[in-house]
C-alpha cells in the first residue's frame, strides 16, 4: 500500500499532509488528511483517527477543528479519513444522509452500494495497516474518535476491536442509530431491513454484550440541533450504566452541532487520548 | 446603523456571529463575522480587526484560523470583514486578483469600481464606529492585523490613521503594492495609472513619511510560494529602519502562505494586540 501526496503544509512545527492510495476495502481511491506533529521527528508517536459527519469529507475537520495546536502540544499524529468511498463508478444518492460522503461507518451488503461502501472494514481494518507502514505510529497507541456520524462510528469500531483502539472518545455521537431516523434510513439501505443485522453497528446494543477497556469521553452541546431526535445522548448513559462501563458525558449549555462545538471542545478531546495512549503497554 | 444576525454559534465560552448590514461606504450590503469573547459580559473589551487575503470572505478566517480559542483567552473582540462589496449590480473581473474577493482596501476612483470599491473608508473609518455601536467595545482599545493583501490593508490604515487603532501587525502582508505585480494590477485598476496617486496606499512609501507608535509585528512564512515576487518583506525592514519604526519581522522557516500559516501564528497575533491595547489610554 503506497500514499499519494496531494499536498503538504508545514503546521505548528508539524506537517498537515493530504493523501490518497487505492483501498482495498472499498475498491476506490481513498483521500485522507493526517497531522505529524514535531515530535515524530524523535521516533514513533501516538495516533488518533478522527471520523467526520454526514456531508463532510477529510478535508473538514483538518481545515475548521483547529486540532493540530493541541496534536503539537501532545505529540499526537492525527488521521481524519474520507467518509465514504468517491467517484464516478460509486453509488450515491440525492440526500445529503445517504450514499457519498454518508458511508455511517458500515459494511454494506445491500445493492448498490454492497461493492464500495465497506468503511467499517476501511478505518478498522485497512487504515490502522496503513497507517502503521506510513507513519512513525507508536504500536499499540492508536485512539478514535469522532463527530455524529463520525462518533458513532468511531464508537461502534473501538467497542468492536480494543485490541486495536487503545481510547475512544466521541463529540455529538449518533448513539442508538438503531432508534433514530438518522441511523434507520442509512442502516436499512446499506443493510437491509432486518434489525438484527444492525446490532454490530450500534453503539448502545454493542454495550449490552460487552464494555470497553476504559472511559468514554464524551462531549455534547445541549443546543443541538439533533439532539433529541437523532442523538439521544441518555441511551448512552443508561447503555454504559446497565454494564459498568465508564463514561464521561459533559453536557455543553448553549452549543450547537458546528464545528465551532467541535473546536471548543477537540482539545479535551486530544488530551484524553494523549493520556490514555501514554500508558506503557496500552491495547498490547 | 443596525446589524441583521445570520447565524451565531456558541465557541471557547463566547459567540461566533455572522452580520449583514448596509454600508454607507460601498452602497452594498456587507457581511462580517465577530467573535465576542465571554469577558465580553463584563464589560467592554478591546478589539482586533482582521483583514483577509485575495479570494476571501469574511468566512475563511473565521473558520479556518482558530483564532476563536486565543481570543477568548486574552478577552478580544475579533473582527473579519469580507475583502470588497458583492452582488448582481457590483462590478467583478474574471481574474481572482481583481474585483469581488479582491478590494485592496482601497477607495477606487476609476470606472467601473469606483461607486462600490470603497473597502479604505469601509474599514478604516465606518467599520469602527458600526463595531462601536453595535459590540461592546472598549473606546480606543482597537488593533488590525491581517494576512496577504488583508496585511498591506492592515499596515496602511494603522500607518494613515494611528489615532484610531492603537496597534498593528500583519501576517505574509504586501508591504509595497507599487513595485509587485498584484499591487501594480489592483492599484493600476482602481486608481489608475499615475503612481502618484498610489503612495496612500503602500505601506513601504506611507514609512518615508510617517511612522507608527508602536513594534508593527509581522510573520512570514519562508516557504511562501509569493514571497518573492509578491511580498519582498526586505522592502519593509529597510522603509522601517530609514525612519526608526520598530518592526518585529519573524521568519518561520518551512511555513507557506496557507491559513495552516496563519493558524499557527495568529495566537502571537492576538497575543501581541492584547498586550498593546491593554495599556490604559492607548490610542487616546
Amino acid at each position: 500500500m503506497t500514499l499519494t501526496t496531494i499536498r503538504e503544509h508545514r503546521c505548528f512545527g508539524g506537517v498537515q499532509g493530504t493523501y490518497t492510495h487505492p483501498s482495498r476495502a472499498t475498491g476506490t481511491d481513498m483521500r485522507l488528511s493526517v497531522f505529524v506533529p514535531p515530535q515524530a521527528a524523535e521516533g514513533p508517536v501516538p495516533a488518533l483517527i478522527y471520523l467526520s459527519g454526514l456531508t463532510c469529507s477529510d478535508e473538514n475537520f483538518t481545515t475548521k477543528a483547529g486540532a493540530q495546536r493541541y496534536a503539537a502540544e501532545h505529540g499526537l499524529i492525527v488521521v481524519a479519513p474520507d467518509t465514504s468511498p468517491r467517484g464516478e463508478g460509486v453509488a450515491d444518492d440525492a440526500a445529503y444522509d445517504l450514499g457519498q460522503g454518508a458511508g455511517f461507518y458500515v459494511d454494506a451488503i445491500r445493492e448498490p452500494w454492497a461493492p464500495h461502501y465497506k468503511m467499517y472494514s476501511y478505518v478498522a481494518d485497512e487504515l490502522p495497516e496503513l497507517l502503521a507502514g506510513a507513519f512513525p505510529l507508536r504500536a499499540g497507541a492508536l485512539g478514535i474518535t469522532g463527530h455524529s456520524m463520525g462518533g458513532h462510528g468511531a464508537l461502534v469500531i473501538a467497542l468492536r476491536n480494543p485490541e486495536r483502539f487503545a481510547s475512544v472518545s466521541a463529540l455529538a455521537p449518533i448513539v442508538a442509530p438503531s432508534h433514530v431516523p438518522w441511523g434507520q434510513k442509512a442502516l436499512a439501505a446499506y443493510l437491509g431491513d432486518d434489525p438484527e443485522l444492525w446490532r454490530d453497528y450500534d453503539t448502545c446494543e454493542l454495550l449490552a454484550g460487552r464494555s470497553f477497556p476504559g472511559t468514554i469521553l464524551v462531549d455534547q452541546g445541549e443546543a443541538d440541533a439533533f439532539l433529541a431526535e437523532q442523538l439521544q445522548p441518555q441511551r448512552l448513559v443508561d447503555a454504559c450504566a446497565a454494564v459498568g462501563q465508564p463514561l464521561d458525558l459533559r453536557m455543553r449549555s448553549g452549543y450547537d452541532h458546528s464545528y465551532y462545538f467541535v473546536a471548543t471542545f477537540v482539545g479535551h478531546h486530544v488530551a484524553h487520548h494523549a493520556a490514555a495512549l501514554a500508558r506503557p503497554g496500552a491495547a498490547e
